[in-house]
């Protein structure tokens, strides 16, 4: 157990921006929230899983909605805590961890603002490894953890809890009430007892994202920096170039959306597309699949190596486009299923990166 | 107390069409569904408001979505008793009668249906006094009883828990998980003492229902029926006319449209119009104002004065457009913003039908 300190939360949030920047919300705002938050009701104490104990109850905080809408749309107090807080009621039971859903984007420390106000602990770990778009795309529900009792609300104070016959009715009926409460809005969607959160998360991701965000922040050298992140998370460069066109609409809850980008330097001559729904989902040149989900595709600015989210991406934008292995979680037929290419209406198989690009690291 | 029989629901099935002939959802549906739970399930009593005790729960059940689905996807068991039974649990208290929470369209015989299978008594009395369209428009609302906890239900088995801040959010939420369980839900928004419900409802309307459904259908001579519907209901004959265009639009979990109407017989050389959503707004010849909501506008065929519904009108239909005086309490002040026509977004205030007709009853 250690506390976090603002230089941890600094760095996880630029590390979060690597692992969820197809999308995942702005972690700024992540950032802004978690320190004022701690400023207000004093430091979180971040717990491994080894620390966890099998009769503590962990659950997740999270912001749901698109990532355009919470730039302008800062969660309240009284959002960040009531659906934890309404968890608690329909369960007759008190939380004792709180663990974020994803850590990717604003995800990764919105659950610290929460774990301040409610002087709960943070689990060093989240359910996804990554940031996805939809709530059931959860380690959880591949190890048939499905979400018995969900809770949602708003800056209003309006709350609702709802029992989904399965983890996709869960995404489907919070994402309705997102977008009716303004585009964003607070869940929790589970409540675990210790022993079945092990073993059913991504470790360690919350330091992971501190460690990546340390090495963004600390090097001088720009080669450097795209060296050590490909190597930490033994990643590929699939090519660097400048994005020529972007479309983008608000939809669903969701921003969906496409870049065209040509190739620099290397990769004069060609042409990419990136295709995101909040996450980016594919990467190609022309009709060639280059990387797609559940591996991560991450758009690096050529000059500073910061992430550009898929939300910030625009005409102009000089990138390096690189891909990540996912979790092993997500390899596996059910994991392939809930969040590879076809579920997002991709007619092509799922290949690893590594497979893809030609090479086992 | 007496027991409902097979015709009581013929008779209320035709009288809620004209109470909710603006829309409401099919009252066949209501009827069909009615007789069918209990032919399973067994008689339900129908209780007048004298019988109700103080210390009795009232829970209203009702049908939410757009009338035209409807029609094509009638309401399953599960669908019908979740809401209610959710409520239950969630107040701590079992349901002791069961209320319409309008008497117009399929929710005069909606709630009969759950009160079959519960084995409940049903209220002579609704929260409307004919039907709207939006939660919010209710006598308990006027009357500072605002929803609680609300419980809305699809035939998949998903429940929502809702505890929206007022009687707008109550709505709001519902409509939106409406739409995305296939714009047709269940609804129970309230769980009330018996004393609360007496001086908040609209009383008798099953009763007025069934009264109006025989005067329907057993007279021979049409004249005499509209002349009998006109008298019963203190109502006005606003015009002859035949359909001559419709346009019709279902979003947001309503339908919207207008109909346009050529004048007959002492009304030949003019054009009418009638604008809903679901319900019947305002009725207008060119520009000027016959009568708009909270009275009930209906447009009745001229052949068998049965009503014809917004969702049934159609290029050729020859109709007699009435309008039947509201509850007083749709009169008041909070009435007139709740369910008047500034409300609908037309910028005329609210005179009753009887001013607007020239003359008094």
């Amino acid at each position: 157990m250690r506390e976090l300190t603002e230089q941890d939360i600094d760095y996880i949030s630029v590390g979060a921006s690597v692992l969820g920047s197809g999308g995942g919300g702005d972690p700024k705002v992540g950032r802004l929230l978690a320190k004022s938050m701690i400023q207000k009701y004093g430091p979180v104490n971040l717990i491994s899983i080894d620390e966890l104990q099998d009769d503590q109850y962990v659950v997740p905080v999270s912001g749901m909605g698109a990532p355009t809408v919470s730039l302008e749309k800062l969660p309240s107090e009284i959002e960040l805590t009531n659906p934890l807080q309404e968890l608690e009621r329909a369960f007759g039971k008190k939380a004792d961890v709180i663990i974020p859903i994803e850590v990717g984007g604003i995800n990764s420390l919105y659950p610290v603002g929460a774990a301040a106000k409610l002087h709960l602990p943070i689990l060093d770990a989240d359910a996804i490894g990554r940031a996805f778009p939809e709530a059931q795309m959860e380690t959880f529900h591949l190890h048939g953890l499905e979400p018995e009792q969900v809770a949602v609300g708003d800056e209003k104070g309006n709350v609702a809890l709802l029992k989904p016959i399965d983890a996709y009715w869960s995404e489907y009926m919070s994402r309705a009430l997102t977008v009716q409460m303004g585009g964003s809005a607070s869940v929790s969607d589970y409540f675990l007892a210790g022993k079945d959160v092990k073993g059913s998360v991504v470790n360690g991701t919350l330091s992971l994202a501190r460690e990546i965000g340390e090495i963004l922040m600390h090097q001088e050298d720009y080669d450097d920096v795209f060296k050590a992140l490909l190597d930490r998370l033994n990643g590929f460069e699939l090519y660097d170039g400048k994005v020529t066109a972007v479309t983008r609409e608000t939809k669903q809850g969701f921003n969906f959306g496409t870049a065209q980008i040509e190739g620099l330097n290397n990769y004069r001559g060609k042409t990419f597309n990136l295709e995101f729904q909040n996450e980016t989902l594919v990467a190609k040149e022309g009709d060639e699949i280059l990387a797609t989900v559940p591996d991560l595709i991450v758009a690096l600015d050529i000059e500073s190596a910061f992430p550009i989210t898929s939300e910030r991406l625009q005409y102009g934008s000089r990138v390096k486009v690189v891909s990540f292995p996912c979790d092993p979680q997500w390899r596996t037929p059910i994991g392939i299923e809930t969040a590879g290419p076809r579920y997002f209406g991709y007619d092509v198989d799922y290949l690893p990166v590594e497979e893809l690009q030609g090479k086992e690291k």
